[in-house]
């Protein structure tokens, strides 16, 4: 069902256009071209959005109490206008815009608001768990560029949430935990364990998990491992990776989801060897993940 | 001087259209046909803008910044959102969508925060200044439907700022002053005393002043006079009067001038019996608005 709009006047276009023609020329005096080019071309899009919906004075009204109210729950702690950018899209596709398809470039996707500096460093092989609830998970892999060869001393910054759908800096005790980094092998390689990662929904008790509730959409988050690796001459590169078979894959609640990130883990049942023979009594999962970083300058 | 970009790639473009099509299916679950509509045509111009910019990660958390700091600024008395909808004209063309040409209808203009519910009654030929400081300014003229009927009893809602750029509000003693309501004689016609419309800036010290700095455009809105007409059966009229001559026509930092609002304030002196015998002491003004009102069904 599609909501449709009586055509409206040829007078009434033109008082339309000239409101937008004079927002238009009130940004030519800006000196900084940029800046002028931005605001000029948000002016556009925005009054098209307002004349293609005709939005009501009413939803006008709607509009800026839903602004008002997230502007109020941000804090420190709480950042409604980033859920508000990710659950439009307009976070990944920010993300899309800085970091261009080059050849088979591992690709990106959000950031999210989890990432704290300073984690610790573990070595190869070690557990960035640090006592996170979950099931252990050995994660392996290869930091090559898009020319095939293999990036020595990479920096692998890791971070996930737990069993419970908590990231450590959401648990009121000052725990650092499922959070490392580490550094790839001579021969690019890399490996540690982590666990299993499992779905949580985004804050969903303010304005924004209304409008998902009001559409329709679930606050869930695919499953996933995050990751940012950074080199020497090489793009950064801030991504996940996602488990397959995962329900959530086609619905993830801020359209982080790239085919290519999913990858397979692997079920290992309690009595099965781990591959560096540690013992982590009861069931684990393994994952391979090969990382592919584009040249600084893409 | 334009900001060129670097044409993308197909594979680029596939990656950005692939994101702006996720966000589009997320909401065709929405049962609401009018919150479908409204949410994909937003997202819609939403991702058009920031891919015509090719938005950078920096200018992004530029962005959130400034809506966080506009939520943080907004409390009962600052409304940092609706600024931001002014200066950026979404509020004049939300008015000018929701106030179609009909007719030679009266043009409707902005609302703007200062108005306020139970305003004192003057009587025809009364003075809705109740102690302003400002010029006195004798304002008259008639109500008409849009096929000439004098419209008897119409609610006219006058308010103003005063002399010192201030509407009562403004000022911290709870005083009511620059502004009334009153209603149209048996014939349409109606008269009152004011005072004279002068410049104001709109509050600047916030991030939508910053903005309109950083682009080199002024915060101050042009003269005018408010008005807001009611009458059954007819549409609800509120727009201002503006001062033919104004410097700042034609940069009003909220869009909300049109050329038929603006109207001759003729200057008198102090020697010149005014239209009802009243001294004034002192030069005054007069200004002739005849009101046009659409059918309420326009």
């Amino acid at each position: 069902m599609t909501v449709q709009h009586q055509p409206i006047s040829d007078d009434q276009r033109a008082v339309e256009d000239d409101v937008v023609e004079r927002v238009l020329r009130s940004f030519d005096g800006c000196e900084n071209p940029r800046l002028r080019q931005v605001m000029q071309s948000l002016t556009s899009h925005l009054h098209a959005f307002l004349r293609d919906v005709r939005l009501t004075e009413e939803e006008w009204e709607q509009a800026i109490a839903f602004l008002t109210e997230a502007g109020h729950i941000t804090d420190d702690k709480r950042q409604e206008f980033v859920l508000l950018s990710d659950t439009l899209g307009a976070s990944m596709q920010t993300i899309a815009i800085n970091n261009e398809v080059r050849g088979d470039a591992t690709e990106a996707t959000v950031f999210g608001p989890f990432f704290v500096e300073g984690a610790p460093r573990i070595e190869l092989g070690g557990d960035m768990a640090f006592g996170a609830p979950g099931q252990p998970c050995w994660v392996e892999g290869t930091v090559t560029t898009t020319d095939g060869s293999p990036v020595a001393g990479a920096r692998l910054e890791v971070w996930e949430a737990d069993d419970d759908g908590l990231y450590d800096v959401q648990h009121d005790d000052g725990r650092v935990a499922a959070r490392a980094h580490l550094f790839s092998d001579d021969d690019g390689s890399f490996r540690f364990w982590g666990i299993t990662p499992t779905p949580y929904p985004i804050p969903d008790d303010g304005p924004v998990g209304r409008m998902l509730q009001a559409v329709g959409r679930s606050p869930y988050r695919a499953s996933h491992l995050h990751f940012m690796v950074t080199a020497d001459g090489l793009r950064r590169l801030v991504t996940h990776i996602f488990v397959r078979g995962d329900d959530l894959l086609d619905r993830d609640s801020v359209f982080g989801v790239k085919d290519s990130l999913v990858k397979d883990f692997v079920e290992h049942a309690a009595d099965e060897p781990t591959p560096d023979g540690r013992k982590v009594g009861g069931s684990w999962s393994s994952v391979w993940f090969d990382i592919v970083l584009a040249p600084a300058d893409a």
